[in-house]
């Protein structure tokens, strides 16, 4: 009953045997190794975008923050919700990546944007001549951080939005495997043709050891990106390792197979959850994450089962069995139906103690 | 009618014979002139704090992004409120300055923090261990952007938060003078007494041509501060003449003469708006500056006569002659009570279209 | 005998006064006065570039930082001397301001970079890719640091190199006046007729209170170095008092009659001190400012007489009354001859005690 | 024949099994699995020094850039040589990572620093009070970037000059197992116990797939460390990857096994060629990395027989067959006999076009 993280999760099988396959006398090093000629190629024709520039990188953040350096000024704000990846889970990487540009936060319910909201906060900012920050970047992140989902529309209409000002947007796809097997839109569908300018496509939360692609659909901005993936200590020089993995990512769709394992188990566990009738979601769980309260007397049951997830800390030790405490719950590749099936029950005061396999 | 800014004013002819006197052979650069060190003594003599370092620098953003790059670590994030001019009017010189830190906002009616909702932000804040932004200093500026003036009891309250999470706090002052003048505190009553680490001493809104004192109570913050003066281009090689300014500032309590007479002409111009029944207070005129609504017929009428003040652009081309349009108006030491009451006449709908002095 | 340095010397009475004359009731903040309107139109013609776009601030550091962080990415290196007073007289401030450039050494005698030493230097820069730092902006000096001064020939050679790399040029003109002083050339000749990109015509060093012109010759980079200038705190409110000294530096040429008194100071020091037969010059003083070795008998002599100028520390206190220890010397536009003969006269041992006067 | 790089070669197998065992269930991310509790506990017991903290990065640039961060300020300067890793091959990552800092090269032939050179220099440092560079740490490499190698007593006798100005030393280990199989030198003996304050103990270069371990010996900069690891995007989610090749690394000395293997290749490869009489050794191949230079016709004949190592570009198109050319040759831990008995033959012109396997 592990739910803590897709990023506690195990490499699929297919990958470490990628790596194994890699690991065969010299290769170039630095992004010369023809592995990665071969994952640029396949990921432009998974994107539907044959000028596009490809670059792996190890983290999500660095993802993040060398995408985002690349398209901002230092002099700019970067406009994002509230509980974005970048806003609260970076510790400020993107202002240190960036020189000092600054976050703006658009109010979004379910930490995601509406176009009105982003219109008016666009608004704002700028009023004040070369005084105040200039409007930079719209950040938007899919699956959101509280796991709802942006449809292609709905990405469509916040980047058109940005364009009505001039202004490029950065797709964070640490989670695009789980959006896009949610939504069954395609790579191009959600990225470029709905208005993207920059997306990273993740595969760390997404059972790779440590990969994200990013991908810039304008060439003009290659040079730069390698220059800062290189002073940011990003570049790595065994890369080799890092295309291997990303290869057996594309090869057969393997990214779409874990990713629509996780959104099952999620909506295996939701769907028992809700059933309970003591389960409250805060947000739709539309990928692979719910965010969902329940009462402190199953919080407790289940504790002692010893499953893991996050809730707020403390929560465990106060007096009322009824309270209801929110808590985060994670599927990833490797999530089983057994052990979703015994999460339930324990919520639901039937399960036992006894742990089962977590691997399907 | 200038009510424009307060940094739109004259220097005070006092300010500029001082000028003048130091204008006489040579004397040591980069701030070893002997005007200095009496500017240093009589600073702290007026601080009650004879361990504090001073500082000059010429503008205001550079005395705030100074001060809290010595304060800040770029991996934290600054408290202040939405309207700070930390946060609007100063293109991302703190993110700038302190090597990329965030800024956090509180939220705060009448751009005056409340130490309920400063504990709230701060509880929130640094709740996910290395991953998010850490808590830094907290930042109040008085007079507020909004023209409000806190009381030595509100900051003690603010900086009594920050204190019990070991937070410094750091006092835009570039408005101090007529805080102290309004609330009628002594400079240390409104600075370490209430619990303020660090604070601005400003001038060139109240005056001089260009000078603000940074008054660090901790001098082990001394040479560092120094450093980033240096490195950021702020340290003058001529400095005798910003010296010179502040010691004017400073002889018979010039400074305090100026805020009096700057808040006195507002006091003057809320007392009489108010009394034509036809304008609206957004915010309490504490000090030298006032957010008041008035009728679009009105603002055409102060504009054709050549009044001069910040209105939401646009604002004088809508239809309604009724609507309301939030103005700012600022006083400066040298406004004038024939201007002042010509600004209400022409409010009320009495006043002449020729100008009349504006020099009292 | 106050030779320590130009940032010493007093301001002019004619820029005096056209500060007095500023100073006359409310004026646009901010650059928006319509001094500055006059200014940028004057230096327009002055240096016969109807396009240049004009900036003033305070300090010769910030005039240098700015200029050079918006030529140079952060991930290029700067090419300059040793001496150059970036690489050693800034605290980092061009590394601060670029966001984290570096700076490559050209060596160069007298302070002068010869063309095939740039060259060879340029060339071993960027070799490796990706790796290694990429070749940014050529900084030259002149007056350069040492009191040498660069013919416009020898510009026109070094920015050619530096245009066989497609790399900008920028000079550092602290001593700009005082270099066209010493050689005729016209501000056109020497800076964009001879391939200079920006350069910064100083005036602080030169009868000024605290005022440097920024020139670009090419208006594409003016927003982002308006931006680049708010961020770091150097955009006066009270602007005006910037543009008044400048543009009384302007009126009949008084920056010309400045520098020419100045350098005619140091020659008939220069003159002076060779003439004695006891002084060695280590560089060509070919301006305001010379590098020149007497014995220490001479310099006690001079300090007992209260002489002011830079020497080896320690120098004084040794034991060899014939060792030759290096001074330097730097003449401003007030120096005077009887100064300057005392000077000659007590190195020569023949001079009295009593000070004179040090003003012309 | 690849003697292009160490990190061009293979994994070693028992790495890729440690992997293969760490792929099991759910580990926690960022740094908590417990693997990394038994990586700490080793290297400190290796380094015999239990105070020590421990981090793991990616890349052997971020290693040293989030060392140097730590131990500099912006304002500092960081002593190095010439062709130090830190100043040639990082694109201005110690520049951008210390928000600033500055390098300052201490010329050193076989890029090994003398003490009275290094004395020297920062003696010129720090001459100018607030103005300059202030002096920052010294930056040491071993294995040097040219192959040579410091003994423990050389590195203690720059420690020395350091502690005498006060400043802090940090070794840059990239192939510290290499230095310490060449030296017979205990970790501890050319560590801390020489006076070094911080260390990277690097692993990429060594037969891992991309660990270095950054140890530092003072624990009070741990939580600085890591909040600048997670800052730079260098913190991994799934940690355990590297902390299991690390163990790996560490498990029955496997790191010094493969060092071992590494410098006996290249001692091998040294014999031989300077068995042949037509080889020049530009510096002491003291580890597992060669400087060495031969005639043009031999270079061509190892290129047709596929050889891969460093030349200066342009040198194969050369007309003289006699002339020089310098050829940087580097073994890794899988260098095979065969490969470097094959090489010294082509030099020899006995050698066989057939390409011989790399792998012992």
């Amino acid at each position: 009953m592990r739910f803590a993280s897709d990023n506690a999760g195990p490499v699929h099988p297919k990958v470490m045997a990628a790596l194994a396959a890699a690991n065969d006398g010299y290769a170039l090093p630095y992004g010369d190794d023809t592995i990665m000629d071969e994952v640029s190629a396949r990921i432009r024709t998974l994107f539907e975008a044959p000028e596009a520039v490809v670059y792996l990188v190890a983290t999500g953040t660095a993802a993040n923050a060398l995408a985002l350096a690349t398209l901002a000024h230092p002099w700019q704000t970067i406009f994002c919700t509230a509980p974005a990846h970048i806003n609260v889970d970076e510790c400020n990487a993107p202002e240190f990546f960036t020189g000092g540009a600054k976050l703006t936060l658009v109010e979004a319910a379910d930490a995601k944007m509406r176009p009105e909201m982003l219109r008016g906060v666009i608004e704002i900012e700028e009023k004040r001549g070369v005084h105040g920050p200039q409007r930079g970047p719209v950040s938007l992140t899919n699956v959101t951080e509280l796991g709802t989902v942006y449809s292609t529309e709905e990405i469509a209409a916040l980047t058109g939005v940005a364009k009505d000002y001039g202004l490029p947007t950065y797709l964070d796809g640490a989670r695009l495997a789980n959006a896009l097997a949610a939504t069954g839109a395609s790579p191009a569908e959600m990225t470029w043709q709905a208005g993207v300018d920059a997306v990273s496509f993740g595969g760390t939360k997404n059972g790779l050891m440590g990969v994200e692609a990013v991908v810039l659909f304008d060439p003009a901005h290659a040079w730069e990106f390698e220059l800062r993936r290189k002073r940011a200590a990003h570049l790595f020089s065994k890369h080799r390792y890092l295309s291997a993995q990303m290869l057996a990512y594309l090869e057969d769709d393997l990214w779409l197979e874990m990713a629509r394992a996780a959104n099952a188990a999620n909506a295996r566990l939701a769907d028992g959850l809700r059933a309970t009738g003591t389960v409250d979601y805060a947000h739709a769980p539309d990928a692979n994450m719910s965010f969902a309260a329940w009462p402190r007397a199953a919080h407790r049951r289940l504790h002692d089962a010893g499953a893991s997830y996050y809730v707020w800390e403390g929560a465990l030790e106060g007096d009322d069995p009824d309270e209801m405490l929110t808590a985060r719950l994670v599927c990833d590749w490797s999530a089983s139906n057994a052990a979703t099936d015994q999460f339930v029950e324990l919520v639901q005061g039937k399960g036992t103690a006894v742990p089962v396999s977590d691997r399907s």
